[in-house]
């Protein structure tokens, strides 16, 4: 296995050259684009790790499928569902288009950013801190690495730069999708999208959503199974911006990406896998992270189809 | 004239009846729905008034062909139209989605509300007061009304609820289209929406407009011919929101209408005409205040087809 | 004049670069490119003649405001405008979408094609054949030229490669908006594209819209004003494609494009004119004949605004 | 497993009252709502049958994997995928607004109308009449049913009430995505629709692609693996309309439904089911038959997340 990912690594790493680092925000623009690591975690606990794999990077939507969890387990489905749909879009992942000739308005799936803003806005909590500290609670749990934080640079940068995500907000404000404060929204949103991890962290993530939402460690439950199928779910049919149904072919695997070009992906019952690769294709999926992933689904016959 | 005036107004205020206050904008609906009334200046400076003439409201989207006109004369026609477009949408006027779809993302025309925020974030001054100062002085001049001043409480109705404006400009921001700030943009924004006048100062506007740029009274030259000669156009094509056209053909006057129930109407060389009808039709605009237009213009011949 | 005219052709000529013979239709694109021509007729019956002046072209979208009337003779308004609308698009000619996101899904206005299949659908005629001498007839009278007839050779080019067309029809039986036989009535309208003009045709036209429905030599009423008015309306709102508002700034005359290169210009009871120039730009609109009627509209002051 | 089906039959069969038969297609219409049926068949071959099984009912949106896979067998994935996407959608599956905003214009997945008429269009064979036999063959083999054929009455009235799909075929012609005579296309998918089942037919195409393309009687092998494993992943993004996502989550199993009211679904390695319940929700899904399924999958744990 080890020597499988090493191969992989080094056969794919040509790919980063014809993909770019994301440079809308800008402090994810300072990202090495020639960088490729994976980590795979299996259900009996091996750890196997190739290429960059201690390369750190931020969440950012890979973010999505967790909050989506804890907003669940804090809301219940109906609640969370009345607000968000089910359906993937075909759309990229910062249009805003179907909002205007849907009727309601409500974001098409919590994957894109005007539902992933929408399911934040769900979160419990006190006040805007704690939120934000369940959240991180919630993800330093599940990728079994207490120490994770927020990367302020990463915050700070996004803050600054979210205008397409504020207008979409205020939209969301404006339909009443979104209740609440926008600002507070958008600032817990873009700091769920700042934590900083590796490729183990995220594989660990992916490893807890492919055992069911069971310490794989302790064998304590942390969410209900039925909830982490409807994120798996959501991973398969929206996880890949539009590029899902192509991603749902080649590599057949629930999965998130993020534009940090981090992907988590969950092997039913069987490995959590997590992969860096910053320089991301047009659709903003990292170019020679899925690359690998497709040569990894083959070799192992990963594909759920 | 007077006469006919009067009975034009009696004989169509039942419309009234079919049409409802503005709402979305908290402080408008308090305005009363059966009130109509109009106000007709002439080039000969005679002055004729109908109905309810005395009911005082804010200039709303009746703004965008001022501004746009001072944004023209501050900027030139070329820097202006770099920014917004020259052609009617089909849409509604608060419609992001062509935004979307278009490239480059520029608003289609400066009568939609992402057009007339762009336009507005054009007009020159040292700060946010001295720009909306010269907003406000404009509007004075053209009215003749030196009096003309802010409602407070719309304002401040708008500024709060501005959420659909809020995420039209910041996505404008986005795209690049809107620079510099965009709270100040909108704060100006808001302002120039809450100036507050009567129909006989719309219809001084209408003359102005009519009588190609130059003060009826004192003959002097406020704004060059063919600048007027643009906004009046606009007017025609996109100035009743998405009924522009059929308004065009039952009427054939430049006009623009707010949601205040007002519309500002320029019959070229002849006349200028003020009208107030707060009640709105589905597309948002005066529902027996059109009407009443529609029967004027064919009692006068006014239209220019 | 007849010098003005002489020296605007050649001073526009050079635009004819610039610009593309349409080539969708294949019997179009063997017009010659470097071709611009220009006739003018006044109310007084004088005419004036410049640049490629005899050039033969097909009607195309020049058609359709003289359809229109026609069909709004036959049928008045209430039953025309119950299945094609009065609003400007902002979309391209040749577009769908908007017909299906529309409720009901009627045409936004008769000078896109989709509009124009309907119109030419309600046009009475014991069967095809009588329908389209109808049309024919029409074209003749208030062209003053009883020779006109069609040009095979585009009519079979329009009706072998027309799918875009036959794919609005189809849409529009689909939808109930068009009834009766699909075929005959995309027959029919390929046939009203394919009447063969020349400039001096089209300029009788013109003069015949800007004379209100009056037979200029005989007196004799042959539509009535107020529907030549609406007809004039829809020219100015909708007549030269999705650059009609552009075109309305800077010309500010009602006309009517064609693929052709063709573009009938009616300004009110003061002159009709003619212009070919094949060549097109991007909006399908004469590159050179735009140009010639901006410096025409400046020099002799023609706009109606 | 017989008395449980037995038992999800009855407990389901009151759905089916707030549905509607599909009647855009008149024969359709003929259909009995009240009725809702299911067969499962196993890998080990045993066959389960409850409520009204036998019902005969036409293929229609079922007949797209199927035709798909046997595109995929004759052409390649190339080929087929040059023509047509991989990615779902959320708009309607007669919808034709994507293919005027997409560059290039290709429908965005095989399974919505517009990508599956240009997948018929791609099946090899001499001409019209070989091309369809050889989609009742493979219908036939799969099926284990060498008897299934047309109903010509279904047929008929598909190809007299066809006009949408018309309309989207002359759009694909004309955009370059449909080679060849257009007609001939449509005939072919409506008699491709008309192919006439019952639930035991379907759950065997079910069962055929749950085992991965190889004949479960007699081992061999019909199609490639991995093209089958294709077909399934359009099934889970994009096989039950706009609803896929919420019925990937509530039911988790590659499904494809058709407006007779038939559902085919595969579950890996495990069975093939075919459900009838010709009352439709108004995303064009069998109602009751998709809360049957709803039940079966939490009874007998069938998701594949």
């Amino acid at each position: 296995m080890q020597l499988l990912l090493k191969r992989l690594v080094e056969q794919n790493r040509h790919y980063t050259k014809y993909g770019k680092v994301a440079n809308y925000i800008p402090e994810l623009g300072k990202m090495d684009p020639d960088k490729l690591g994976i980590v795979i975690v299996d259900t009996g606990g091996k750890i196997y790790r190739a290429g960059d794999y201690d390369l750190k990077f931020t969440l950012q939507s890979m973010s999505k499928p967790i909050v989506l969890l804890l907003a669940l387990m804090d809301n219940g489905e109906e609640t969370v569902f009345k607000k968000v749909g089910k359906e993937p879009t075909g759309d990229p992942f910062n249009s805003m288009r179907k909002l205007e000739t849907l009727s309601p308005p409500k974001p098409l799936n919590p994957m894109i950013n005007a539902g992933a803003i929408t399911v934040t806005s769900l979160i419990k909590g006190k006040d805007s801190k704690e939120k934000f500290e369940r959240i991180l609670d919630m993800v330093r749990k599940i990728s079994n690495n207490p120490r994770l934080n927020i990367n302020m640079d990463v915050y700070l940068s996004e803050k600054k730069t979210g205008d397409r995500n504020r207008a979409i907000a205020y939209f969301l404000k404006d339909v009443g999708i979104l209740e609440g404060d926008v600002e507070e929204a958008l600032d817990l949103y873009f700091k769920q999208c700042s934590i900083e991890v590796t490729c183990e962290d995220i594989a660990n993530i992916g490893m807890f959503l492919a055992n069911q939402g069971i310490d794989r460690k302790t064998g304590k439950v942390i969410a209900p199974k039925y909830l982490t199928q409807i994120v798996k779910t959501f991973m398969v049919t929206c996880g890949m911006y539009d590029e899902s149904g192509e991603f749902a072919i080649n590599v057949g695997v629930p999965s998130k990406s993020g534009v940090s070009g981090g992907i988590i992906s969950a092997v039913p019952n069987r490995m959590g896998i997590g992969v860096i690769g910053p320089a991301l294709n047009a659709k903003g999926n990292s170019i020679a992270g899925v690359k690998l992933l497709m040569d990894l689904s083959r070799e192992l016959k990963l594909s759920i189809f």
